[in-house]
């Protein structure tokens, strides 16, 4: 048997993953709106960010109630402190999602991105896909090796960046505003890995106590 | 006299008044580098953003010290939740500004912004200078109508924005490179506002426990 206090860390535990699942769908469909030109996709990421902003609200108003009432100190209490940053963080990337989804709705039912960047843009949702989903394993599982490993992740991520900076920087014969849109676009995609990353590195320091580059040291 | 646990509060505000400053600096002297082409500057706010991360961590230390010592509930519980928060969005500040000198220092000697934007970007530093010290003003005074003030002053920055893309999508004649720059410096000032925004959004909450518009209801 758990004892209230870890309870409730669990329950608010469960919601950061239930909330990195929200930025997770919100990401995957508003690069569906975006490579489709689907107005009603965006429409429903653009809405559904309020669930994912409400989650956020419940999250820190149970880390507070539940400071007020058991009152924890040591790293029980770093546990919560650390719980309602990671909430600020994936309701961040929920944010980032609705940007893309702003995107596609502006230009639907045309395509916002050039046919040429698609691919790239396509794969810059994948890697977003694969840290939101490694995110919330970490959460769960408070894996320091799992964390690192976002970081990794996150890697591929900026090289995709890059990839479409150099696009833009080459033979761009789309125009300033689809230059604009994909350099924000790409911006968009690159700061949700950073907000997964952030998530990582808290759990890294929650477990380790440590900050900066958290695999220095660690050796599995 | 005040008792230990305000004059820790008031040491934490202090701190975040003074994080304020240094964000402050780190923008004024980003434009600066970023308009002059100077390397050195650059060099040196990128550098000093290394101080801003780490008073935030000081805040965050001073913070959960404080709930484990005092183990606070109610509003004083609140206020320390919330400085944490602000401390993050403050910090974040500077790293926005970290941002802009990195794009002068890649441009050094050459200024990366062409002559037509200029007055643009510097109506942005003198937008984001105001917001910054309206910011540090409202956290010493938790006063609400301070704080809804910077909202006020964050759309003169939102119309510079704006005004930015107008340029970029008009007779633009300095290629896609000056294009990507001018569209991520935008962005950064832009964001610049939005944090001290989201810093002002958490003093009205914590003083008339509403999130949303704070004005909305609320008269002079």
């Amino acid at each position: 048997m758990r004892d209230a206090f870890h309870e409730d860390l669990d329950k608010i535990s469960d919601q950061l993953v239930d909330m990195t699942k929200l930025v997770g769908t919100a990401l995957e469909r508003a690069t569906a709106a975006l490579l489709e030109g689907d107005r009603t996709i965006a429409e429903s990421v653009i809405a559904a960010d309020d669930d994912i902003d409400a989650l956020r609200r419940e999250v820190d108003d149970l880390a507070v109630d539940l400071l007020a009432r058991q009152q924890p100190v040591a790293t029980d209490l770093r546990m919560v402190v650390t719980a309602m940053h990671m909430s600020s963080d994936i309701e961040r990337m929920g944010d980032l999602a609705r940007h893309i989804a702003k995107v596609a709705r502006m230009s639907a039912p045309n395509v916002a991105v050039p046919e040429n960047l698609r691919p790239i843009i396509a794969d810059m949702a994948r890697v977003g896909q694969k840290l939101v989903q490694a995110t919330g394993d970490a959460i769960g599982s408070k894996d320091v090796y799992a964390a690192v490993e976002i970081g990794r992740i996150d890697d591929e991520m900026d090289e995709l960046h890059k990839k479409v900076f150099t696009t833009l920087l080459g033979d761009w014969e789309h125009g300033m505003e689809a230059g604009v849109n994909a350099t924000l676009l790409s911006r968009y995609y690159e700061r949700y890995g950073d907000h997964a990353v952030a998530v990582a590195d808290r759990i890294v320091y929650l477990v380790t106590g440590r900050y900066g580059n958290p695999d220095e040291g660690l050796t599995r």
